[in-house]
Parts: structure tokens; C-alpha cells; sequence
């Protein structure tokens, strides 16, 4: 009995909410083994199905009227609050059209259609505004700036950007950083955004405008977490024998990094680390099939089991 | 008493001898940063100093006469057996000189000059024949399999190779390989070795060819160890905020790693992934100035903490 109430009590999840928004979108993805042709992808639809693994989940986005309901009902059976999603009659849905190369490591655009994402103007739901945790996935930096208004005291506030509004929005993207708490990014995009090749400057830089940490991700590699307290976690990724479609897995690595920090509500040192690992996790599982496919297929059981197997994984 | 009995026989390294062949080089190194003009280098030179601080080890290989006596000391002074150092009167020093971009991870040959290298007949002094570890660092695979008849009974022969020779004798790099029971090389060099990107199907190929294990280094993002019997090893790099010298970072960490498994005289895989962290900790030493430089100056005291250091970082 005690060590049955020691483990509910140590697997328990807080109740906090986190609020997700970002682009809901259907994707063509192209590898040298298969194509795959207006699938449910977006970053804030990768992020809020992993985080939904985790803590309870709300999402804000905007779709057309092209998006097949069974799409949206796949994001709504993982529990995720969906009275944020805005359908525009006679829209497009975000488009994104890219082709992998042989390695899977190179992507090359081929095709942004913004469409209803174009031009949004995000209002969330009543029953958003008091979220503890805000994740404001890839988007346009105007946008995720103006949601922030929306929310009334969130605890930590975490960013991600890519390389289009970097390009094109820098000082926008900079005022999001300043607002946010935390930033989960690419490794090239964070040298892009920083003008600087080495990783840990590029950390102290974001860091320097207000964020309190940053973490870099580097694909197959892993990821490094930098703290404003000058600590540092360097995280090998989980290793995956062969990899089908690496979209979206900063996505799932963001949505299972703020979804454990949610579910523990707190974001210390060591919690942060360990949802270092969940993030890991979570993109290890997105990237074992096209699209959102395997992140609505596995359960907290399935992601419990790979996080011990990390860990056996990496101990020495 | 009991505690520092214990400590003693934890600590307590085995006579093994560790035979390490490959070139002892004068480098010419450029970063955006500084150039230095024919420094001490070379695979050897590197892994032996490394493994030095781990095992007893002996060096096999040639120079000119131009390479200066202090620098041939300088190995000297670490406990190296230097009795396998062929000098060839009026011969010249393998000589590498390269530049490397402004974000030291990517190198430009300028020149090679094989001087006396090439056409080298190795031969090792009676004193190292019975070698229980050899190291056969990046050098001619020819050569490479012509030394390991003079060895009569190793336990472990681990070979690392470089783009020069894939590309220019990979039939004998194959040869090598064969003969060897484990190999320590590069990402990219395992890449165009096996024509092929993912690196879990490059180890396997490897190992197809009889090696019982290989370790991929990926530079600032760690290594990974494959065994033939399935296990998987992935480690981060140690996480340094600057480096200075990338150069011979791959031959201390082999120096280290077969350091570590002759001083533990055994290569089960728990030992061999302890050995794959302390190889990481060589090479973030190595690294951090011009050449031997750091290598030369630190102890096995500075070893050990940044082991620690290490472990305290990757833990969670």
C-alpha cells in the first residue's frame, strides 16, 4: 500500500494547463523512400499531442476549411482543449511543402502556402487566459507577441523560432524573446539568429536579451540546456536505428520538455534536465513515422519505457 | 584501512603494455585566430601522450632529422618507451599543414608532405612484441597490417583511418579493418567508407568485416560505441565554451579510450563505455591549445576531476 501511494504520489501530474499556439497545417512531405501528401502536421499540432502526454493541453490556431475534420478529431482524441482552433470558411489551411534528402538531415523548402495563418489575429478562449505554461511555437513573432496579452500570469513562458522570421523579422523575433522565459531552438537557427558559430555564445546572447534559458537542438545529436546561472546539460539524443520523417520532432521535444515541466510545475534546475530527456523522448518517437502518426499512437506507458531505456542507454 | 585498500585496488592500473603506431608529424596549424609553424603532431604523437597518462605505452614510428630534439623529449617526458622512434638521417618530418574556418569545425588540407612516411618499414623493438594493446592510428592500412605480424599475441588491435586513405586504398583500409578487433573513426569517414549515411548501418557494416566493435566520434557532439552484440552506446562531448586547436582531438580520445582499457586490462562493454568517456575527456583536453600542448601539461589528477566534472554534467 505505501509503496503503491509513494508511486501515485510520485507519478502524479499537476493540474496547471498549458496553452500551445502555432501553426495547425497539412504537410507534403517528400523522402527518397515515399511521399506523403497534405498530412496533419504544424508545430503547435506536434508540440500539443506530445504535451498532452504529459499535462493537460490547450491549443490556439487557425485552420481553413480544407482540413479534414478526422484530422482535427485525431488532435482532439489525445484530450487537447480545441476551442482555440479558429476555422475560417473558404480558407487554405497552412501548406508546407518540402523533400528530404537521402539522409534525412537536409531539407529543402519547396512550398510555404501561409494561407488563413496569414494575417491571424489570435484570440484565445476565456478559459485560456489563466494557462501557468505558454508555448509559443514557430510563428509569426507579431502574432506570439500579441497572444502574450492574452494571458494573465503564466509561470514560464518558453519560444521557438525558425529561419523564415529570422530572415525576415529579426527584431520582431528578438522582442519575443524578451518576452518569453525560456527559447527552444535549432542550432543553425540559433547562429543565424545570433551571428555566431559557437553554441554556448549564441546561449549567453538570447539569454542576454531577458531569457532566462535556451536550449539548442541539434538534431540527431541531442541538445544542450544553458541556464542564465551559467549551468549547463549537454544531452546526447535517443538512438534510433532508422528515422522515417524527421518533421516535427523540435515540435515533440518542445511539447514533452514543457509538458513535464507543467506536469511537475516547476522548472528548477534538475526538473529542467530531466525534461531535457522527455523532450528527447518525444522527438525520438515523431520521427519513427510521417507526421504526427507515432506521437497518437503511443501512450505515457510507451514513453515512460523509452525514457528508463534512455537512461539505461546512456549511464556509464 | 579498509577504505584506502579499497581505494588502492579500485584505482590500481595493470602493466599492460599499449603499442601505438601511426605518424609523429610536424603540424602546421591556422585558425582565424593564430598559426603555428611546425609544431609537434601527428595520430601517434597524440594517442601516445593521451593513452601516457593511463597505461604504459610504447611509440612506433619515423621522423627526419629536422624534427627538433626538445619536441621528440617532450614525449619523452611523459614515461613513453620511445625505442620504436626511427630517425632517418636527412629525412624529412611528415609535415600537415591546414587551415581551419572561423568556427574550427571545418579544415582545409593546404599541403601533406608524407616525407619520410612514405615508404616506411616498420619495425618494432623485440621489447614490444608482446604488446597485449595496440593502437594503429591514422596512417597506411599497408603498413598498419604489415606491423601487427610483429606482435605475437594481442588482446585487443583497434585501428582509426582517415579520408586520405578510404579514398585513395580502401581495399587495404578493409584489409585493415578485418585484422583489427575494433574501430575508433570519424562520422564522415565512416560515411565514405560504407557509402552510406546512417551511421548505425556504417558500424554494423564495419563490424559485417569482423571488427567486434566501433566507435563513431562526432566531434563537438560526442561519439557513439557499437558492439557486435547489439549495444549501443551514445555520449555527449564534454562541453567546453571555447576551443582552441581542434587538431588530434579523435587520437586522444583513442589514446584515452585504450589507455583506459589496458590500465583496466579488459574490454567488457561497461569498461569499454567508461573508456569511451574518459576518450571524450582526452579530447576536450586536447583541444583546448595549439597541439600537444594541453595534453603535455596536464595529470591523471586533472583527468580524473574532469571525469567527474563530466559525470556530474550528463547526470539527470
Amino acid at each position: 500500500m505505501l509503496v503503491a501511494s509513494i508511486y501515485l504520489r510520485k507519478n502524479a501530474c499537476s493540474r496547471e494547463l498549458l496553452t500551445v499556439f502555432g501553426t495547425v497545417a497539412l504537410d507534403t512531405t517528400r523522402t527518397p523512400f515515399r511521399t506523403e501528401t497534405r498530412i496533419l502536421g504544424g508545430a503547435a499540432t506536434f508540440a500539443s499531442i506530445s504535451s498532452s502526454l504529459f499535462a493537460r493541453t490547450s491549443i490556439v490556431g487557425v485552420v481553413g476549411s480544407d482540413m479534414p475534420a478526422d484530422q482535427i478529431n485525431a488532435i482532439r482524441s489525445k484530450g487537447i482543449d480545441m476551442r482555440g482552433i479558429v476555422t475560417v470558411p473558404g480558407g487554405k489551411t497552412f501548406h508546407y511543402d518540402s523533400t528530404f534528402d537521402y539522409d534525412l538531415s537536409n531539407r529543402i523548402t519547396n512550398k510555404t502556402e501561409l494561407g488563413v495563418v496569414a494575417g491571424f489575429d489570435p484570440v484565445i478562449p476565456d478559459e485560456y487566459a489563466m494557462s501557468d505554461y505558454v508555448y509559443l511555437a514557430n510563428n509569426d513573432p507579431k502574432q506570439n507577441i500579441k497572444i502574450l496579452q492574452h494571458f494573465q500570469k503564466p509561470k514560464l513562458v518558453v519560444c521557438d523560432t525558425i529561419e523564415f522570421w529570422i530572415s525576415g523579422s529579426r527584431e520582431d523575433v528578438v522582442r519575443m524573446i524578451k518576452m518569453a522565459d525560456g527559447v527552444v531552438i535549432n542550432d543553425n537557427e540559433a547562429r543565424l539568429l545570433c551571428k555566431e558559430v559557437n553554441l554556448a555564445k549564441c546561449a549567453k546572447n538570447i539569454m542576454s536579451w531577458g531569457s532566462k534559458f535556451a536550449i539548442i537542438k541539434k538534431g540527431e545529436h541531442g541538445a544542450i540546456l544553458f541556464t542564465n546561472e551559467n549551468q549547463v546539460f549537454p544531452a546526447a539524443a535517443f538512438f534510433l536505428d532508422e528515422i522515417v520523417d524527421p518533421t516535427g520532432a523540435g515540435d515533440s521535444f518542445a511539447g514533452g520538455f514543457l509538458g513535464q515541466i507543467a506536469c511537475k510545475n516547476k522548472f528548477d534546475f534538475a526538473t529542467m534536465k530531466e525534461a531535457v530527456i522527455y523532450g528527447n523522448v518525444m522527438g525520438s518517437f515523431a520521427v519513427e513515422d510521417f507526421g504526427v502518426k507515432r506521437l497518437l499512437a503511443i501512450t505515457k506507458v510507451d514513453v515512460e519505457e523509452r525514457y528508463k531505456r534512455y537512461r539505461n542507454l546512456v549511464q556509464f
